[in-house]
């Protein structure tokens, strides 16, 4: 591994020497513990030396059309790829096309250990193969974190649960990114966590926060394709306006407008359906108009995501205050969105359906240059993305 | 309505006059908002004279027989009984025979109107009645509050969703108290809010606090029948003896035992369902044990009531710590018992077999005197109680 370079321009050595082929990767390292709001000081880039693999090493079969297609695999979070030996792996070496920057990645920092890459998404193409199943120029989704470069071997389907390599689902014309947004990760994220935790009927009075992105504007959608009344809020006058496009009946932007006050003007009669990506404050203020037998999505807590209380940690310090939890007999539900993985596909192609019918809009805020994945994710916390946010090498 | 007598042992007049029936009842009212833990001073005996009311007079229909047998009527919560005119009710008068002394109660003294009668349920006895379906000796549960004699009207039967009037379960030679408790309230919330809400499966680990109290000690004893292996917490070492004698296989001390170490030990992979009374810092240490995709029955929360935060106010001191609940995918669910309304017998008739079959044991901690009402309830929060706390007046 040499010196680290950050912010230098990408360097790509491929030589080949009795099909041996190397490649000097940039990696995103956590080199400290993210204290309060991330800083560029928290990581650092380097240059690895991909392992080396002679011909003839067995084949890494990944089956784009099984019906559990979604591997069930990951690389131990956050290692960097050590291959002991050229037997254990296959040779799939993929370049970086959109790697994903995602609020989820803050709790990362807090888990994986200290120089080790940073964990993370990407959609990758495969630029050198000598698997048929996955041709060079083959488009995939993996989780080998904040890298420009990847070997994926055996090993990342091995015994592991939430992660794994897939194939891009066909997308047609569609920009690839999409694979690591609205036809990815943050695309079921809304499909599964509304309709499959929430089960929205016609007329159920649904608020969304963090409207404006990746996630949130995708349930503000499903929500009115399911008839549903929609209350929005998001950070800005702009991203109100576009949540307002997208056909919310209500949207406010919470920064000018106090939540409690919007909520008993526009859903006197309670809250059916939260789902909520903010937490913290806006809970505490939405969880009092929430109507009986109310459902909360737990999708996300981003405004807490730089507090010191940490996953696992005893805490006295959440919204769900328990009598109004108890009399108003609420059901808040946290998710994951791999627990539907076997169905990962179900949510994808309705998803493109309704997206070719134009009943599914999406944006994209995309940041030129590997160099800038730490200011794209801090930027998360600034609410500075609308929609989902991509870096593109 | 006299003076206040408090303390002052119960006197009835009854007397006749062309079919007009007179009676003196004892009622609690509460007469100062507590706050932090109640007092007797939040609390004032007045005598009340019942409405009188002439022959004539429709009668009052129950239907103890009907599937939803649990009228959804129930009087303005708090309120007094009063009555405009002779045509508005029926005479149905009932004497309290066993009067309830729950946590819940706790919430109804932040609700009520003050200087009305202080919430409550009761096992009473008709005592005067022109009903045919309810002859003198009848035995029904209503909710009129903390009191010696009540009139029943036909108002008791409208509008109202959550309480009602409910004729007793047949019973044998069970004391007739356990109406309020095993056999009445309690017991359904164990049996509902325990099954309904968490489906236990055999083998599943499940954690009970408040394990000898009137819910914990059915819900450890139901655990086990449905196979589950169960940690039980109470507040001393005569309940923990009598929470292992109910068959908990674990069962400690919370005052002497940190709850955290403790689970670790005998919950290493996690409990998978907790059925919470205690609420706050208990929850706050139980919450990081929990295994993924753990079910919260959030039933009560004592050691949280007397705190400021009312219910439906915004506060950020809840233990439901939302990076635990999304990344272990907790379903958390408040409920209140009513819910199940139109269920009522199954769970009745269930809990009495399971008793009859020596499966189901129950303690009652009985107060004699109806002075003793309020000293009753402020035991509670501090643990006086094993089984349920009745009232014999």
């Amino acid at each position: 591994m040499s010196a680290a370079l950050p912010g230098v321009a990408l360097k790509r050595a491929v030589s080949r020497r009795k099909s041996i082929i190397m490649v000097i990767a940039k990696v995103w390292q956590l080199v400290r513990r993210p204290e309060g709001e991330p800083t560029v000081e928290d990581f650092l880039c380097v240059e690895e030396e991909l392992p080396a693999c002679s011909e003839g090493d067995s084949l890494l079969i990944l089956e784009p059309d099984a019906p559990d297609w979604f591997s069930s695999s990951v690389s131990e979070i956050g290692s960097s790829l050590t291959v002991s030996n050229a037997d254990d792996f296959t040779h799939v070496l993929v370049e970086a096309v959109a790697l994903s920057i995602d609020p989820y990645m803050r709790y990362k920092a807090r888990q994986i250990p200290l120089n080790t890459p940073m964990f993370g998404s990407q959609v990758a193409k495969v630029v050198e193969s000598k698997n048929p199943e996955l041709p060079v120029g083959t488009h995939l989704v993996h989780y080998e974190g904040w890298r420009t470069y990847t070997v994926l071997t055996s090993q990342h389907l091995k015994d592991k649960e939430h992660f794994g390599v897939m194939c891009l689902p066909e997308m047609g014309d569609l920009p690839k990114s999409l694979g690591i947004g609205i036809l990815g990760m943050p695309g079921n994220t809304a499909y599964f966590g509304f309709l499959d935790i929430c089960k929205p009927k016609a007329g159920d009075v649904v608020l969304v926060n963090g409207a404006a992105g990746a996630v949130g504007s995708a349930v503000v959608q499903i929500a009115k394709l399911k008839g549903c009344r929609v209350i929005a809020f998001a950070g800005s006058d702009e991203k109100v306006a576009w949540v307002k496009e997208l056909g919310a009946d209500h949207a406010f932007n919470y920064k000018t407008m106090n939540i409690g006050e919007a909520l008993s003007k526009v859903a006197p009669k309670g809250v059916n359906i939260y789902f909520d990506n903010v937490g913290g404050k806006f809970t505490a203020q939405a969880l009092p108009h929430m109507a009986d037998y109310g459902v909360v999505s737990l999708c996300g807590a981003i405004s807490t995501y730089n507090e010191e209380v940490d996953i696992g940690v005893p805490s006295l310090r959440s919204p769900f205050n328990e009598g109004t939890v108890i009399w108003k007999q609420l059901h808040i539900e946290g998710f994951l969105v791999f627990r539907w993985k076997a169905r990962w596909m179900e949510g994808l192609k309705q998803l493109r359906e309704w997206i070719e019918q134009g009943k599914l809009k999406y944006k994209e805020t995309v940041f030129q240059g590997f160099e800038k994945m730490p200011s794209a994710f801090i930027g998360l916390f600034h609410g500075e993305n609308t929609g989902k946010t991509v870096v593109v090498p």
